[in-house]
């Protein structure tokens, strides 16, 4: 039976993007962080691990990014990716209405996709960020000595997440719609390499020498193997002030011979590179 | 005498900047958010606005970045950019040692930064999120009624931020090292088209053509030209789900015929195209 971490606590979008890609027959574990999740892959504690990487509307998640930068000499690969539609609900105690709410509970990022609908519908309401989702909506009850969650239900609370957490409360889901395409990109990490599928993608993080055009001559690698390049992402080095990393994703697997020879070209051109996986791609 | 709008509140990194950047002889107005410093440049209710656009160690200020984005047709240009040196502080009550603090109060973005320290020296105190560095340090009094900062002192509580805040205050700051590299670059943003520096830069926003190789055909406008490119950052169109936008910073001045032969060719190749500014270079 395989084991899985992802970014908890229990019932946030990243679980359930853990539970569509690996089943039911797993054993799921919750790390707390990021950081945790990827430290447990690496101590083989667990046998994937499932974190986000970006959403369709708030960009990068510069975590999971930051950490491949940190620690680059990582055992990890990426395995796989996974796509999730996000829908947010306003989750409410039953019986209150959305105009007698008073508090706004959620992680920033799903505030910030729900920006425009709660300055609409609960503008006098302040927003409080959380740490997840899940934690948001248990701050509709009170809590006990202990720090779990209590019986008294803050009535006049809302927070902001899935239709599933609402039901695991027995509380109420107002849907909050979006003519905007939300969806949150997750990655599978895992040690060793995966399997190669119908159709692959290969991510790399790469620096390039300081000197004009060095970008550009990076790029030329993919141009002149016809090899499309579906992203580019820049992070800070952290060794000096304004030089950046480049995270980079192309079609096609590592073990395809144009994606080869457009690696041995690419390595001229860069002072540091780094293939974090080449895997199926998500459909 | 100028007005000049800030991301506040006061004492905070971007007001240091802006005070570096006009002196003593102007009226300082601070604003909550980004969004209102914008919001007061475009009604002409200030002259200049000054807002942070990335961090050497946390990167992109991405508020700064989807405010163009948002508002793709804003009258708003970029008219400078300015460098500071950040130097965070442990800010605690006179007579209290590090190892008492039992909470530390910051902006995200200070904690981050701090994380290592933090890690070593506090390590059993929660770290809290404030939405400025000045806010934190308010949490280190009692609340009158009124909201505003009360006579009480919350012996145990710290938070980070710069040295000016600890003075304001009559509190302690402990310096906190960081061997890496830790600036903000800020942006000057106003109306009309800035003066032409020695030395300059230009800062575009494009999208590219669905097609293979099209940001390498769009960098080519400015490799033909031998136009060096200091910076690419991506963003979410926020259109469609993993369709992005380019933020690219160019050496030279919108003004050289070089850099408009790129332009020229550069909107041949793209599907959107704005010059945020052409801007003298922070030295």
């Amino acid at each position: 039976m395989l084991t899985i971490a992802y970014l908890g606590p229990e019932h946030t979008n990243t679980h359930a993007a853990a539970q569509k890609r690996f089943g039911q027959r797993c054993k799921y574990v919750h790390a707390p962080t990021i950081e945790d999740v990827f430290h447990s892959v690496e101590r083989r504690k667990v046998d994937y691990g499932v974190v986000p990487i970006e959403n369709s509307l708030e960009g990068a998640v510069t975590h999971t990014l930051d950490r491949f930068i940190d620690f680059v000499d990582t055992p990890v690969k990426i395995h796989g990716e996974r796509e999730q539609q996000i829908h947010h609900c306003l989750i409410v105690h039953r019986g209150v209405k959305t105009t007698d709410v008073r508090r706004v509970y959620s992680h920033p990022q799903a505030l910030a996709q729900c920006r425009e609908w709660l300055d609409r519908h609960v503008p006098r309401a302040p927003r409080l960020e959380t740490n997840s989702t899940a934690e948001a909506v248990g701050r509709l009850f009170s809590k006990n000595m202990s720090g779990s969650i209590g019986s008294i239900m803050m009535k006049d609370y809302a927070a902001i997440g899935r239709e599933e957490l609402a039901l695991q409360y027995r509380l109420k889901a107002v849907p909050i719609p979006d003519r905007r395409e939300n969806k949150t990109r997750f990655l599978i990490i895992g040690l060793g390499n995966p399997k190669r599928g119908p159709s692959n993608k290969t991510s790399i993080l790469f620096g390039v020498k300081d000197k004009p055009g060095a970008l550009h001559e990076a790029l030329l690698a993919f141009k002149r193997e016809r090899i499309n390049m579906t992203k580019i992402e820049s992070r800070p080095s952290k060794r000096k002030a304004w030089e950046y990393l480049f995270f980079v994703d192309i079609e096609g697997h590592e073990s395809e011979p144009r994606v080869r020879r457009a690696l041995v070209a690419l390595r001229r051109s860069t002072s540091l590179l780094r293939v974090l996986g080449s895997y199926p791609v998500a459909r």
